[in-house]
């Protein structure tokens, strides 16, 4: 039963990075092909990296054509009606936690079962999340979301960190997707809401500028 | 003997895709080794992503080292006589689309004969036509062919879902392939010819604009 | 012996490669996670694309953690000491030509090793060597350095042909690796020292330009 649970999150997961890419698509005021070229890339994007890297190949979408149908659809539908929510930006941001929190620990349960090392899991939960987004990001002619200075790998490391550990612990599966999931979710949010962000680097007074510093 | 014919588009396809490679780097008066690196990623791009997602590897190329050779001559001979063609805009989009119709349908094929479902073989089609372009403008920054509102990945996608449904219908092989060809060729040739494009996504009046709309 | 030597190439060329990730990451005022994701992308990016073209999945930090551990490592010591280089930009420039002399050979054997073909494998080893830089570029916003006018991809190329040559010649591999290595740091560092290029691509006089030439 919590299988179907899981899979139903997968599916959430994979419809509402979808979502986002289609509204970077509307954004740019792409045609349809556009919308399902770029939500297609967002949504099964991270997994497909993980996969490749995994040697878990075919990757997943090649033998489950409902991924590719959902993807799909789920563009048509926000070509059609992305103009319903007045703050799409907001919007964006939002599906887009919800997806990322979702990855990390999909992604991260996925090495896992695949064989890999902890440390090697989190980063394949840390890739699910934020791949996708790299790519709806490059492909938009955007700087990658993951690179500003925003928490949001941060959070994916987070959740996927915290599953892993109570994974390897022996915890129940499904204490430690949920837990993972809330982590990464609250994170982010939290992020969100209160516009936390990392230090980001500075150079340090007195230092001999370069042509290219600036 | 139609084997030797469909060996012969391949070598074709790959041989026009680097030329459009190619050219973006004689746009961007780069050296030879920018035409290399750009008309071989161009040439064998689309392909290579095919191979890597159903898992047929190593990739095409690895096993048949006459495809790097034949991208880097092809390459250098651009360098060499790109200034032949008066204008090489006009050429670039004319070889794109014959390129692009060539790889819907044999990647297509390739993906069916890897036993992918009928709906994933017509998405490997329009990966191996447009995702070697897409390397292309993303290395020459550029914005994606295949994002813009021109008609493309549009008529891979029609003649490579056109080869599919002939081929899982049990037509001859030979009619299917030149029949994706034709199709696809010909909505890209028309596209270019009389400017079509498909409507683009606009915001509804009235819509609150956040503040990253345009 | 010459094994753990070639496997202590192999560390140092991946911290250095991370080290020149982490110092774009620098140049742009990052976070540390920033930091982190642009110096593993470009320490293992190179060889992960190499494995993943060769079919050697799943690829090679997969199965051994230290990689992904030692890259997090060296970028969160680039973002607390990279105030120590007084020029930065000259500092990633050498720190790269190392590094790709580095990988242009490693990855020009693990081919070989792999049953490619020489030419094939000499293609892997520059992949190896610049594919982690482009990455870094692609991801920070930059012109990627390899389409650049600077000799890079070419002292790769020719570092990789040395080792291949001398390899499939029956010469013992340390001098190959050597001489290859030694080969493409000569003529990077030379191009460095000497502001060293290849002639580009001239438009002719007299040609008509199209309204997207330049």
């Amino acid at each position: 039963m919590f299988d179907t649970f899981a899979a139903a999150l997968d599916w959430f997961g994979i419809v509402v990075f979808t979502t986002t890419g289609a509204l970077v698509a509307s954004r740019k005021q792409m045609d349809v092909v556009g919308f399902i070229l770029l939500g297609t890339a967002t949504g099964i994007g991270g997994g497909t990296i993980r996969d490749v890297l995994l040697g878990a190949l075919p990757v997943f979408w090649v033998g489950e054509p409902s991924y590719l149908v959902t993807c799909v659809l789920v563009s048509v539908a926000t070509f059609l009606l992305a103009h319903i929510p007045q703050s799409r930006y907001a919007l964006l941001l939002w599906c887009d936690a919800i997806g990322m929190a979702l990855f990390a620990v999909t992604g991260a349960e996925k090495a896992l079962l695949a064989g890999a090392a902890p440390v090697v899991a989190v980063a394949m939960g840390v890739v699910t999340a934020t791949f996708g987004g790299m790519i709806r990001d490059i492909l938009g002619g955007e700087s990658p979301v993951i690179l500003r200075r925003e928490i949001y790998a941060t959070a994916a490391l987070a959740g996927a960190a915290l599953f892993v550990t109570l994974s390897v612990s022996g915890i129940a599966r499904e204490i430690g997707l949920a837990s993972g999931f809330c982590l990464a979710a609250a994170i982010r949010g939290a992020a969100l809401r209160w516009n936390w962000s990392l230090p980001r680097y500075r150079s340090r007074p007195g230092r001999v500028m370069d042509d290219r510093g600036d």
